[in-house]
């Protein structure tokens, strides 16, 4: 019996409405022995007074030690293992661009690569070739025609595009064709598994028409094909929980990840202030609220402490606004730490509020890295919040009599 | 390898005493913002002296957000993963009665109900037919007679009875013959696994025979089956942890669940001062004592604070009786949490107070939910406190070399 299945079999619906702020990359670390970390050094008087009132902790987002990319920090803290979840990264790719793959899709990340007059790869990124170059060449490979099969062709950055294979029968197992090596010809697609018979052999088609189609250009004359995979089957919010949910967020990363686990995503917001609105806008209509917020996160992968303190006091301004609504649990977390210091995701514990009538209080004076030490939720996977959340919304029956 | 796979092979026998006192439902919640809980407000001098000397901290009972009924809670507590280990519905009731299953038994359980000349159900609760009436029905369908097949048959209350057939190659699968509507008859027993084909004809022969001998009844003139279930497989405290264990408890159902491990059930107590005169008894018999007191629990489902207060101190007036015998391990804690405030059990973690010579004590001047948090066991999930009470005693072995 898994967290799922108990979910499943304990769901109780009710008006309850449950809200999770995830300030992307939250947790963080001191600039120098002793000192505090962005999190602390910020002023945030509504998640310090939230603190007082609420229970806090600190999660960790996979396993202690494991620093997470986005894909399992928010399967996590969605309650989705992110161990047993795996979302492969052609998928990923996809769901970063905004792409909403279906049940019938295989999604793979593609390079550009330059091949010699013999076949060989001369440079496996196309001489890293300037997006300006690059996007017109992957629309022009949206020319590429199989029978029987839809092909979706987006570009990236750089030397990066993604390719969406549609059609029946598309298994998600090829190995990647790029030989990680110079000298060599790039490799045939080649299924690992036989459900993946035909995508090998569609991928070895679009490789052929690609060439034609690129045929003369000086860098980009070859591509390579990597992470083939089907979109990741992950059962609905809807369906684990019995929660109607939406995704507040303006990149698409965030609204791709949403999507996967069957959120809806409302608005078209792009500050935390329309965020907000979007969120008073669909009070009604849902039970459930991921709201995202991603300058926590960018501006600590740049090293900057003091940017990211200031984004950090950004994420306590909107808190009133999401009180106002009076949401029966509120929690305040991140994906994962992403300490300045580090200048990249991390494994700490990230600092973790959780508000809810009866959530047991702890004597947590504000919401920081040290005072979350002490909080009554203790350190516990990600992958407990929503059960911890459901509860709290009395939305989950006694197990067992 | 698994947690019991673990105690079997480093299990060590010694003259060491672990007692077990679970106070059911012991943890809490203040009554209001900032104020104490029910354990808080308690005075408990005894288990405040020992939370000094000893070792604190707060037990998931299932997983965090899960609020467990008594039969995944005290799984937990006697080291059985309860979600591993389930225990079916009929197993549970049969248990709650006190009726000992044996391994050949499939117990059910069974409401009256109400069905009309055409055989389709009027009333599925027999008109909630007074217990006054419906425990000599069920007493009299004990005369149902099927060849090969032991038949038992225990009221419970209004509409509600136990039955346990005992005989060879009976399965507990069989699906509920409740239909969960009226206007329709009665389902048919069904297997839904093959090693029940003869549990669901010999229970149709029962309801057969059952309708003859309801026959003219005006309420309860019929009856169906529900959670059909086999005894639990739970290996026994001796096997898993080599302890000859003993149960000391008031009421039919906890004396019900030891017995499904394996603890041999002692005494006749009605009240916990005679359940201290049997622990004292048995003292040289056994190496594990579980004591349950029930009252924190009921009262707390009462939403009672005041009363739940008095039985938290009540258990707190049994421990110098218990300490006078130097058990080598005390374990003070509770399977749930039952908030007054909630009239309910939670999730909420459980504190947990654990004794020892070599405990390594923490700083924790008090037993309570907060103090707990400060614990040195941490907040960690029950299933655990049997290894942590074995070690303590010296009753483990070195895990590799």
């Amino acid at each position: 019996m898994d967290m799922h299945q108990l979910t499943r079999q304990l769901q109780v619906k009710n008006d309850s409405k449950i809200v999770l702020l995830v300030a992307d990359g939250l947790g963080g670390l001191p600039q120098k022995p002793g000192g505090q970390t962005e999190l602390e050094t910020a002023k945030t008087p509504n998640l310090d007074a939230l603190a007082k009132q609420g229970v806090c902790g600190g999660s960790i987002p996979v396993k202690p030690g494991i620093s997470p990319g986005s894909g399992p920090g928010h399967l996590g803290l969605f309650g989705y293992d992110p161990l047993q979840y795996l979302i492969g990264r052609g998928a990923l790719e996809a769901t970063g661009i905004g792409f909403a793959l279906g049940e019938n899709d295989v999604a793979i990340r593609a390079n550009f690569c330059t091949i010699d007059s013999t076949g060989n790869i001369t440079d496996r990124r196309a001489g890293r070739i300037p997006t300006e170059e690059s996007a017109p060449l992957a629309i022009k490979l949206r020319e590429v025609s199989i029978p029987g099969v839809e092909v979706f062709v987006e570009p990236v950055k750089e030397h990066r595009f993604v390719v969406v294979l549609r059609g029946s029968g598309l298994g998600g197992n090829v190995a990647d064709t790029d030989p990680q090596a110079t000298g060599v010809p790039p490799l045939a697609p080649r299924a690992t598994n036989p459900d993946s018979e035909k995508t090998a052999e569609v991928a070895a088609e679009f490789i052929k028409q690609a060439k034609e189609i690129l045929a003369g250009q000086p860098k980009a004359n070859c591509c390579t094909l990597r992470g083939v995979s089907a979109k990741p089957n992950l059962p609905s919010y809807e369906e684990v929980y019995g929660l109607r949910a939406c995704a507040i967020a303006v990149y698409p990363m965030y609204k791709g990840l949403a999507r996967l686990v069957g959120m809806d995503i409302v608005g078209q917001a792009q500050t935390l202030d329309e965020q907000m609105a979007v969120l008073e806008e669909n009070w009604a209509k849902y039970d459930f609220f991921f709201i995202h917020f991603k300058y926590t996160d960018s501006t600590g992968e740049d090293g900057n402490f003091d940017a990211k303190v200031k984004r950090t006091e950004e994420v306590d301004g909107c808190v009133p606004r999401i009180m106002a609504l009076k949401p029966d649990v509120f929690i305040c977390t991140g994906d994962h730490s992403t300490p300045s210091m580090l200048a990249s995701h991390s494994w700490h514990p990230v600092p973790t509020l959780l508000v809810a009538e009866h959530c047991r209080t702890d004597s947590c004076e504000s919401f920081g890295e040290q005072e979350c030490l002490r909080g009554g939720l203790g350190q516990f996977e990600a992958k407990y919040l929503m059960p911890l959340a459901l509860s709290n919304a009395g939305r989950l029956n006694k197990f067992g009599a």
